[in-house]
């Protein structure tokens, strides 16, 4: 056993203890893959913690439900980044959805994924999914007009992601939404990566007319508080539009229909003042 | 600078890169004093963290406002614990309460919270404040039929704090509340902590007949995810009572009126189904 220390900023970090099982230097990054006591097997791209057995579904259910169910009837989905297939597997429990596209710049990561977290990559091979290894900049330039809701589910915005937070990045991703589209992406912690959370938001805001910030626990993560943002043009995200639809929604551990009905009540007033 | 590790479990740990300012073997526990970049001045007893400059705003507003909006004209407020003095300073933000009582069993933490602590133990010399140097649970069988709110700000169910996570411990509690008397405890993190947190709040039900449990985030607290459970036998704390009272509160930096009209609406599944 080892202790793996994740330094969250220069002065914080999250200590694990831990059996290193896998180390990979793929072309983009370091992937690490770790089995510990608390959180299950655990996957660290360039020494930050990406996903856990134990809290992945906190991340995962709250990036994903809500912007599906804001579209009146998400059927082409599209995830940029989330190679470990968490945001897939949920985007796949929405019964209107016909496809899942999944652009991933890197597959060594989907490989370890399919490897290491079988709970959490167990619909990458499902038949309404499509894998593409591309850069996700580029991959929107392809894919004019076409998907109801896009998913950026992308490390943090150092190394290959920084491209992902940029006013340029959300505009293609605006491109490329149809009629009716909605964006939803991980925009950090407000509290540990103030700066980064406020960049996004401000960016995201100069692209789209309607956009929310809703914020959720994920221990594992900086400050075990993390932040999404919803935007769209067409469609108000800040109403708690097809509630109803929750029903259909299997096996949730986090959302409920309280939480989802509420969404941008939960933000406390720090966060707040910040967007 | 040092990095100091609080172990949160066995298996997980927060680090943080500290000077040692202070360090006081009391009577009860020892108390270290840190100065630390990320967090300001941090308070740890027995090797826990317990408040810090930065993120005490996010547990201490949680924890004290709920319950005295929900008590129809509190006026006499007790904290038991709580000797950093910042319960002591949002209980006074009520423009109905006259007094608050503050039992701290060790009375170290006060001389550490009033020398290291200015923001915090501000209001520990009010004059309405009144603190007493006892054990709580023989303080309140002085105290019958006496408090409109008491506030459980306790430290870890280890050491000291041990005794007022047991039903006998809630049962004075009871008999020290006057009629629409209501109590609310700070009851561990329901991820990090689940056993901990799974006994408080079944005590505290057997105890009391409405009783409701909510969520909230603290950056240094175990998992970022903290709880807080309200109970009283002649109001239901579960509704979202005299929120007209909100705009009297001054200086909020996180509990919003959206988030005290919502408190039991912002709380995951997992939780709801330990509860």
């Amino acid at each position: 056993m080892i202790w793996f220390t994740e330094y969250q900023t220069e002065n914080v970090g999250l200590t694990i203890k831990a059996t290193q099982v896998k180390t990979i230097k793929s072309k983009y990054q370091e992937i690490v893959v770790l089995d510990t006591p608390e959180f299950g097997k655990v996957l660290v791209l360039d020494g930050a913690i990406q996903t856990t057995e134990r809290d992945e579904f906190m991340y995962h259910e709250m990036l994903v439900h809500p912007a599906l169910l804001k579209h009146p009837e998400p059927k082409r989905v599209l995830v940029i980044g989330g190679g470990d297939g968490g945001s897939v597997r949920e985007a796949l429990k929405h019964p209107s959805v016909e496809e899942v596209h999944l652009c991933e710049i890197d597959e060594e990561v989907i490989f370890v994924a399919e490897k290491y977290f079988p709970t959490i990559s167990n619909k990458l091979r499902d038949p309404k999914t499509k894998i593409f290894i591309e850069d996700g900049s580029q991959f929107l330039e392809e894919k004019k007009d076409f998907y109801d809701v896009i998913i950026l589910d992308s490390s943090d915005p150092v190394g290959p992601a920084e491209i992902l937070f940029k006013e340029e990045f959300y505009k293609k991703v605006k491109g490329s939404l149809r009629e009716n589209g909605i964006m939803v992406a991980q925009t950090e912690s407000p509290f540990l990566q103030k700066d980064y959370f406020e960049k996004a938001v401000k960016e995201i805001k100069k692209v789209f007319k309607n956009v929310g910030v809703y914020t959720g626990f994920v221990p594992t993560y900086p400050a075990g508080m993390w932040s999404y943002t919803l935007a769209s043009d067409n469609i108000n995200v800040l109403e708690p539009l097809n509630a109803e639809r929750f029903s259909s929604l299997k096996d949730l551990k986090y959302l409920t229909k309280d939480i989802y009905e509420n969404l941008f009540s939960l933000t406390p007033q720090f966060v707040r003042e910040m967007t």
